[in-house]
């Protein structure tokens, strides 16, 4: 476990956690260090951005951000600095969350967001690992652990389900 | 017409007049003095809050603010006042501007703003005189001359169709 | 609190209420007085106009109508008046209520109505306040508190969910 | 040729005539004498109430009816009538129309218009014609006379193409 | 009561009578004698086209029609016959009902089906009723007191709401 | 029954099979022996290439593969093989699986999947033996006797609603 | 080249055949015989069956129908026979085909289509050869040079790249 | 410029270069080497593994990769890699590319891949950038002038309108 934080995990509502912690146990599974906040576009904008200077200041390399709805958190962290964000956009009341997708998406040029899939928690986790992976070598090697492990579990899936529809 | 100018007109890229145009040339035509400029929340965030906290010190007392994709501005611009603000989503090259209609309308709880239709830049204006019209008599006065123009056209139409189609 | 009852909440279904109840509840903090009443453009359309005249009459000043699938209500009282009226479109049975919004969103030119987000009547009391700010300063105070209310919520946020996460 | 007027064709703009002219075309060749104004909802709603009782005074048994985006002209018809209302949906700038589609579709619980596809100027006319055909023998029989043409085209298609794919 | 069966209800799965039950019961409520059957385009379609032919020659005249999915059953009844089919699309696993009914509305040039909205077996009968009243007065008839007691139920709940939000 | 195992259904994931059972169960009662295993083009892809190509020197005709999401499975089976590949889409969190219908049925040019409906497990199964039944009789003879059972399950459900609401 | 007719290729409408063509251009390329028509569910019902029952009887061994909007044709022929039949979706002026593509896809479980990409004109040509490579040797043969061919052009594009970006 | 190519962009289709340029622009703007190749998971899937391995080995350390409709590629890629994947999904004739999007933003848990907007060819090198600023120096030093040029833009934007409406 490298003992420096090198993973900022924002979201703009507590409740959030449900499925931001998946982020966590799965940074956490990758050797990674992280910390974990609440901050908002929209109702605490000026907290926002000292957040993320602060963030930059103190050693963070990604960031990633989660909303619903209009969504603006990874946009908005994307305007105040040049790190990478990794954005998850929720699931939402409005079409399973594609308000938050396209909210995520489609930013305009020159300030990109890294979108993932829709409650990707642990995919957010794993792509941030892949961009620190690049420098870090100890991450790499937990990288290649979890590919493996991935093989496996199909593996067993496959020699399961053999027996089961044996039996059915 | 007002000297006093009452409504800003914000647009992220200034091509985005060729739409919003319409706004500036309602609010006129309803005796309505705006201001027009360029904000854009992702790539010069630091600017737009300066002039939104201008804008209502210079007594702006409604805000039409455009974009497109993730559409951000509007919303942002209503994280940092008070004020009332029109969003205006414009079509885009991702199903006709949806991408923009649902980052604007999808706003959290606590800091709305007002959606009107794609491209609706004239209706943008009309909303906002609606607004203005509440302590503004003169812009009152205008918009039911306005109502009363509308419901001529319709009839200068009705019987325009009737000789048509007579003669075909 | 105002005595003069400023805003008109309507609803073509006492059921609507469970919804938009929230804007009642949301207007009465905010110090403003309110009437709310069940009016349908296509099931009582005689009694929708009465009511809508009338309301301008008594002095209402802003008017929040909601609806849900062809969910034309908002639109046909904004035919009627030239006040600023805000359309909450209602979660519907197909597609999360996209058919209300697009029924709301897309008016015409010439008869804008103000749309909020679905089910959005928190937001939509919290866009008449700011509508009645500009003219009534009780109005605009009790706006700022709301702002910093939001904000102070964020913080107090962000300081749980790192005790959380500590004793994951 | 019946020389009474049985079906009314409406349109909120005379552009729309454009795409409402296969109406007219149709229910001529159809045997249906028809009559065609322009009525607006939103910006001239008295003359439309006006309209729409007049209309079945004189005898008028069927109105089609179309509109773009929100779209309320059909379903505000229906509210003042019990004649059937035919709903053609306009192809919008918004998803092909979608809007259109579902603002005509959705109408609450007793009070239905039968929406045809979108631009389906000669649908309308032929489901008008069915609907008269029920107590009009002529039309009726022309709509048997209808049936056998189109079957006939077909027969004449399949014939060409078999000529066209042995030449190419 | 008309003793003669004026109207066919017909579906592709018996299931499908909890949604269509309300057709059944809204014609008998306004003096209809109506069929109900199950019949399927793509199972049995040899029985369909029999049902059809003899439908029409038992004296049928509007035939209501449902279907989810590729919903192929209303739109191959008109294949078959020239009354008016009104055709309901059902609610079904895929966009609440998008499949079924964007199959049943675009129904290609010659042969319409009015399609009413996603489970709308009510309105489904009421435009029957409207379409029956055309050349059966007590329909007619009925069809006004029907319009009377959707205007007085708004009345009851308008009464009903200003009650319950005193009491809040 | 076939001895010789002549489709293969193949899923990513073994909580798939609560759907795909569906398959194996409709195969056998048309006399056709299958095979079921896990594989993967994201977790597992050697194995899933070794598989694909052992599949087709094993004797298998017909894969049927399933997938959710991005659902690359059955299109990158398709990349590796010249059998016919039939792709069930599943029903997924977002927009009930329409990215999984796009993911399968947008196939490039040159390498087709035959894509069924969502869930379509049953049909897959029919889709396999109707391939099937080409060149093999028995496949062919069930198939006939399948498409007659169809038929008398709608007719005994015509005489089961007639009883139903001759009862209401 | 087989001599014997294996693939039909079916259109309701001539014009159809200027995305259809490519199919046979597919056929004629992998040594398939084909034959093409244009049919109608829904304008000349009668004639569709007796061409579904025609072709079976004439050894006819695939079905590729295409169709747009309600989109009927392909469910309709499978209702009709046992033989696969391959859905070609036709882009169509709403939402670019989806109306098309929800149509042939969500078939009712028991009759089954083979749905391929919207226009996929080329796809549905292979598809069949697929499902006719299983018992015809020369096409499998065809189909594994089709499979080179296609690699091949991805190398040839490969190069040409890495020339035009050196140049660039 | 790092001599070094660390970014590879990989096209399923020469003609894609169209919109990928840009990518190839942008990078060399911010001092980065990169290659372009046409690789395709479905038509040429082994040579396509083949390249992913070896870049690698030379040194890549990010790779952009687009693709349309059914959109595999990048999501491919990043089966056979842990480098960070950047997956462009290209306007497609369906919906604007909705099925790239859909294809490229799903990927299941454990094989993530950064999706940018549709078309965001420009976006995808800044986001490789950002991730290579991490441990490249120079590359941070170039990201923080492209975000002062784009604040600075703005501002000129602004100047420019102002000058426009005065004289309009």
């Amino acid at each position: 476990m490298n003992d420096k934080v090198l993973v900022s995990v924002v979201m703009p509502n507590e409740k959030d956690l449900e499925v931001m912690n998946e982020s966590l146990v799965t940074l956490r599974s990758l050797g990674i260090s992280c910390e974990v906040t609440v901050i908002s576009a929209h109702r605490a904008p000026h907290q926002m951005i000292e957040y993320i200077k602060n963030a930059k200041e103190r050693g963070i390399e990604v960031i990633i951000a989660t909303a619903k709805g209009a969504a603006h958190l990874p946009g908005m962290i994307a305007a105040f600095t040049t790190l990478p964000v990794i954005a998850v956009p929720l699931k939402s009341p409005l079409l399973d969350g594609l308000d938050s997708i396209l909210s995520m998406l489609q930013m305009p040029d020159g300030v990109p967001v890294a979108t993932v899939s829709v409650n990707g928690a642990r995919n957010a986790a794993i792509l941030a690992a892949q961009i620190l992976g690049l420098h870090h070598d100890n991450i790499s090697v937990e990288l290649e652990r979890l590919k493996m492990r991935l093989s496996s579990e199909v593996e067993e899936q496959a020699a399961n389900i053999k027996s089961k529809s044996f039996t059915q």
